[in-house]
């Protein structure tokens, strides 16, 4: 309560434009607050005279007060929708998003390619529904990458014969069916003969209500000759248990789905979106925002929470930071990678195409990608914990109600499927924000769910704020962010690409900062 | 808006006690109004000079700013729970009515026996659940007045054999089995053999996710020796597919049904609760506010919107109309039926019980019985139109953003399943209130889903005041209502109550007077 009264004062006087007072706790008094169960910033820590904290001031009044992400992120979900690495969605989103970092005034806006897809998937509207007995939508998806229908298909269902006996016995009734896959089952020993018996399509099950959405592997090296050429759609379980209790009771089940897949052959160029303010006396010296712009795309999904989110908190950590003159020592770069669904494939061609010399000039790497709620937590090692400590002041200062947390831990995190990790992996230091808050991020993350309802605005807000602040107080810091031992050879390797393996999952770890 | 304002300096003047401006339009003024699409009344139909009109704003006063239809209906809802004709919760539903009435000071109350149900039926708490190969809990009903499991009773499923082989061919699987029943199929030709078999019970579906809840047939003459010895449940029909589906896969369900029904055997009296405001000049003569206290009470149904609501808003005009001193010229009884899901049987028996004098000094029946939706109409022939719109000028005075609308039909309604309709057999008018609003009937009526959450505060606010109003003005007015002709013989007889042939839905013309 005692900051809070105090931070209604200093935000009356940053908005008169009085020079305010600053930040100047020590590294030591923050470890013993944190001790005592204090987090958070006292009036005794705030200083009339330094420009940077003048200038965090004035961001936290930008930040709080006409904050745009929301903005941002209704663009991308909505106006663009889901971003599929490789698709012209992406393209499109990576190219608005350097319109918007120009627009704001940063400079070295480019799309810098980072490899290249060989074929180009962009997924139209699609649809599935019970026809008969019952009128009824699913909810389904279909690989990226994978064919489509070709218009509406409808059809009867047969459930998928398991033997060559079962399967002579429905021989007559496949031309134009949707062979059912019973629930939890493999292809069957027929499925070549069926693939050639003219159905329609297969149906497989989500073992629950929530479906799936990714790709089929191996998308670097795809070729379309490769690709299947029969379709097969997930359904949610209780559509699935809806045609499958009818068959039981001999009822004859329609259904009818319409997959417009387009798949053009390239190959064509991916992309990393970089744009920066430069430094004003250390130019060289980096610190760099980032979150991935790709996404998945299954029917239903617009990539709100991984990663619209992460990106459109970027993209307003940019424009906070112009709107209010920033001039930091070092170059803040923002990066908005891609390719990170396929295997963090934008942000380890980046890491690999920086010399040596360029690693060493990178102080930290700030990756934004775990969903709509609030930034709460950063993960170091001990010689970096003092400067990370004075960056989290001002932002527990400003939101004061859900401070940030500190872990202190024996090494900086490895693996952690998200685009920090390459860079912690040639020990450059890569931030994964831990967050806290009400929205259940596995509800929405890679399913049918992830649309613009899951987003929460007020923690969007604080998060683009916290991030231009942990960008300005690096850059204006005395050194760049100590640095944690580079990793033995072996981890250094398991961290390089494998192309055409995705990872399965986020690395729970990293979900949730509590 | 013009009235808008103006009633707010009504109130200011009621709220000071001053004498307040009256209702003074002729019912030909209101009928060129409403021709002209004016539906409230306007300064000029205010005149300080009668004693019911300064009473009336009182009576709007109290029934808007210090309602208390919600905490009744709680109580009902809550505390008490559904209300079953014959239950221990319906007659303690019909004394704490009692109780309430005579709290608030009304006289000759009483709970007046209409008949007696031979078998009492008292629901405790009923769970369903799928327990293998997932845990699931089902939503399920199961009829009043059948058998429970006394005690959990988890048993594999098994498709009902629809002939004595495939009887045979499950027979070592049949002892405490629960027995599903194809959806839509009637029970199997060999169902006295499955009776025999040591099952659990039997499973039938509803057509989608309501269940409907209900009773048995014939509970008037019912003997505690006819009632079958096997529990039968009705699950929604997601539950169904759930199962049947997995039945389809090859998999073991195991579900678990725990029924307490008590069954006791009677006679138990049943009752209507009565209670009056005595008439100061014409006491013989009687107006009626009325609902059914009694519901349907399956698993999960409060009986809050059938009819709890209306249950409410009769003892909260009761309440209104004591609280402001009301001395109507007529007496004003209010009636809660009960009996009412079972054929109107508590009305009826009222009905049958009046002499021709008595019904003759009846001057109105109001019955509010379809949901929680503003009442929104009334439907009367000619002869009664004036005297009606006399008394929804100020219904309208005090809620003008929904005003009522009055139907003037060739003759009053015939049949409509509600306890308008035995009055209206013989020729006292009997009114059901039409509404109109957000609140879907058809989504809770006579479901698991009939629960305070479907409640809407604002509206039973409204229903209770103009009940009220409707009361007073009929009560205080110079003439009963005209009647309309006495119908037929034969319209008469139609209209006698049929023991044990329970109406099958409320008349839908009566859902909404819109």
């Amino acid at each position: 309560m005692r900051i809070l009264a105090y931070k209604r004062l200093l935000c009356g006087i940053a908005t008169l434009g009085i020079t305010a007072p600053v930040f100047s706790a020590s590294a030591q008094d923050i470890t013993k607050r944190e001790a005592e169960g204090q987090n958070v910033a006292t009036p005794a820590d705030f200083d009339p005279a330094s420009r940077t904290q003048e200038t965090l001031l004035r961001l936290i009044d930008e930040g709080k007060n006409r904050n745009q992400t929301m903005a941002h992120l209704r663009y991308l979900c909505e106006e663009i929708g889901p971003r599929l690495t490789g698709s012209t969605r992406l393209e499109r989103a990576c190219h608005w998003a350097a319109d918007r970092f120009r627009a704001f005034g940063l400079q070295n806006v480019a799309l810098k390619p980072w490899g290249e897809i060989p074929v180009r998937f962009d997924r139209g509207e699609c649809k599935g529904r019970i026809v008969t007995p019952v009128v009824r939508e699913m909810e389904f998806t279909a690989k990226a990458w994978s064919v489509g229908t070709e218009g509406p298909k409808q059809g009867p269902v047969v459930r998928e014969p398991q033997s060559p006996e079962e399967l002579d016995s429905v021989a007559d009734r496949l031309e134009g069916a949707w062979i059912l896959r019973p629930a939890g089952a493999k292809p069957s020993i027929v499925v070549d003969r069926l693939n050639h018996a003219g159905i329609a399509g297969f149906i497989s099950t989500a073992t629950a209500e929530i479906v799936n959405t990714g790709g089929v592997k191996g998308v670097t090296q795809l070729k379309m000759a490769d690709i299947p050429p029969i379709p097969t759609v997930t359904i949610r379980r209780s559509d699935y248990d809806a045609i499958n209790s009818r068959i039981m009771d001999g009822e004859k089940i329609v259904v009818e789905f319409d997959l417009k897949h387009t798949l053009v052959e390239g190959p064509f160029p991916v992309y990393n979106t970089v744009a920066e303010i430069p430094g004003s006396t250390m130019p060289e010296e980096i610190v760099i925002i980032s979150a991935h712009l790709d996404s998945w795309d299954g029917p239903g999904s617009q990539g709100t929470v991984d990663n619209g989110t992460g990106s459109a908190v970027t993209i307003e950590a940019a424009r906070i930071l112009t709107a209010i003159g920033a001039k930091p020592k070092r170059t803040i770069r923002f990066i908005l990678w891609s390719g990170e669904e396929q295997g963090l494939l934008g942000s380890k061609a980046y890491v690999q195409q920086l010399t040596e010399v360029e690693r060493k000039r990178i102080s930290a790497v700030f990756v934004d990608d775990s969903g709509t709620n609030q930034q709460a937590s950063l993960t170091c090692v001990e010689p970096m914990a003092a400067m990370l400590r004075e960056a989290i002041l001002p932002m527990n200062f400003a939101f004061p109600h859900a401070p940030i947390k500190l872990n202190v831990a024996p090494r900086m995190p490895r693996g952690g499927a998200s685009d920090h990790s390459p860079f912690n992996a040639v020990g450059v230091p890569g931030f994964f924000w831990g967050k806290s808050g009400t929205a259940v991020y596995r509800h929405a993350w890679h399913t049918q769910n992830d649309r613009m309802d899951q987003a929460v605005p007020e923690y969007l807000t604080k998060n683009s704020t916290v991030s231009a602040i942990a960008a300005l107080v690096l850059a204006d810091a005395n050194t760049l962010l100590p640095r944690a031992p580079v990793p033995a050879e072996e981890n250094r390797r398991q961290e390089l690409p494998t192309p055409g393996r995705p990872p399965q999952l986020d690395d729970p770890s990293n979900l949730d900062g509590d």
